[in-house]
């Protein structure tokens, strides 16, 4: 029936509409995703950004999940191709009611309408998942925090805001550990940029500071050039380094030490900002923020985030 | 952006895929849609048939709708657009996560899967609501009973299945009126079929049998040939007639009367079944089924509209 094809596309279905910036922030569960969110949401503004979580998709509700052979990090256990349709339509600047999952009761309940705004933010453990789903986003993101660390989070997280024991968020992170080797960390190798909050080895000040960020830039996009400011001896808390990943693949990677001072951090963060040709414009206040406190690494990795979508938007 | 949307399609977005035909039962509040959908589904089999209601596409929940100056009627109390996208979808053969309104309890619930399936029928309020969802569909159907039958029809099905009294469900026929007659039934001027169950004037008893129906066939579609059976005096109790629908457009309209003998509404029956070039198949028992009634012009409507599905998957 390709009559039916031409008659739908006729009658409006393909008609010219704004299309959104697309960002996928990917991640293991704790890993970081909505700290790294929250603040760009509130840089870009509620009315020009839009942001949803991939945990939306869950197949099977808290309840059911009980009685699965697989955890939620199972492919099998999540609408994936749902997923994809949705994240095609917001990239075609559509809109969709998506299924929403209450992570404070473990339900599924009434879907929620979500309209593209200028940038769309989609976090998650899978929007990185596939080849169709990758096509949906102008800029890549995988957070890639070390194990322990994460676990960590996880566990303060999870005891703290969904009302779970330690005991169960251990168990079951014992009980995710095979599927997300198989599942989630495969996917950082598809992310245009990794973000890894750890102490940098050797380097750091082992106590009292924050934790150090390796922001490893892929050529599969095009990075801003930091090359003058970080050569200019400016700055001992911050460098570049060329180097491979694990994968064997070249990347260039800004490492920022948790103690580096605000003031050097500005220098690198004006850098990034006016390689936009919009040096007028002070850098958000909002970026860095870490509940109660203020993370250097987190603010500069938020702004080479919105460097990007917004040079994806020009 | 366009090398986004040259990738999302090359990533696999619009693979070659089976389509769904696609049937459209649209009409009033309890006019009959989900009557006559059984019926279809029951004989077409499950395996090759699914068929969804576009209710669950109501925006407010029950509660929400008290303080709204508009009723279920209404477009804006819809999310319409994504029904039209839900259509699109399912008509190109794709999945969707169709969002689901309880009507025991007037609550928005967890959403659940649709695949599409050989074919897809589509009851509701609206889905011949814009050119757009029109043109997913193969053929469409309006259910046109007269007001007076259909409010004998709400308040019995709303008593006993929704919990609604008496004095409510007429007071929401009352404040739905309005937007039944600026909305729901200017529908009907874009079916193929418009079926309407009455008793026919001057030619019905009166007393005791069931109800007539007219089955208004527009030639916007190509309806089977039964002149031939009909004109051979086979039958006093249905007829074809040449009419003027009162929109003035030239239609024809069979009239099958309640009280028509089972044999002679199986003479039509067969003369419709073979002229899908089947004749071998017995026509489906399940068809006219009417609670624990049976219902000859209702079986005849039902083969006409199974006539076509079976027509258009050809």
């Amino acid at each position: 029936m390709p009559d039916k094809s031409l008659r739908m596309r006729r009658a409006g279905g393909d008609g010219l509409v704004t299309r959104p910036v697309m960002l996928a922030i990917a991640g293991d569960s704790a890993a970081g995703k909505t700290t790294m969110t929250r603040g760009l949401v509130e840089a870009l503004g509620p009315d020009r950004c839009v942001s949803l979580c991939t945990d939306d998709y869950h197949r099977y509700d808290r309840e059911e999940r009980k009685e699965l052979p697989f955890t939620a990090l199972h492919p099998d256990c999540n609408h994936l191709d749902i997923m994809e349709q949705h994240l095609q339509l917001l990239a075609t600047g559509n809109p969709v009611l998506k299924p929403v999952y209450d992570h404070a009761t473990g339900e599924l309940v009434r879907p929620e309408l979500v309209e593209p705004a200028e940038f769309v933010i989609v976090e998650g453990l899978f929007p990185l998942w596939s080849k169709l789903s990758r096509a949906c986003f102008d800029v890549t993101v995988f957070l890639d925090p070390p194990e322990e660390i994460r676990r960590g989070w996880k566990v303060a997280r999870d005891t703290s805001k969904r009302g779970y024991t330690q005991e169960k968020v251990l168990a079951e992170l014992e009980r995710r550990e095979e599927e997300s080797a198989a599942y989630i960390r495969p996917q950082r190798q598809n992310a245009d940029l990794v973000v890894r909050f750890a102490p940098i080895e050797g380097r750091d000040d082992p106590a009292g500071t924050s934790l150090s960020a390796s922001l490893m830039m892929r050529p599969t996009i095009d990075h801003p050039d930091l090359t003058d400011v970080l050569q200019s001896g400016l700055s001992r808390a911050m460098h570049l380094k060329l180097e491979r990943d694990p994968d064997g693949r070249p990347v260039e990677t800004l490492h920022v030490h948790g103690y580096v001072p605000r003031e050097e951090s500005l220098g690198v963060e004006k850098a990034i900002w006016s390689a936009l040709g919009a040096p007028d414009t002070e850098t958000p206040e909002c970026l860095g923020r870490l509940g109660d406190a203020r993370s250097e690494p987190l603010a500069i990795a938020q702004l080479l985030l919105l460097y990007h979508l917004t040079d994806a938007a020009r």
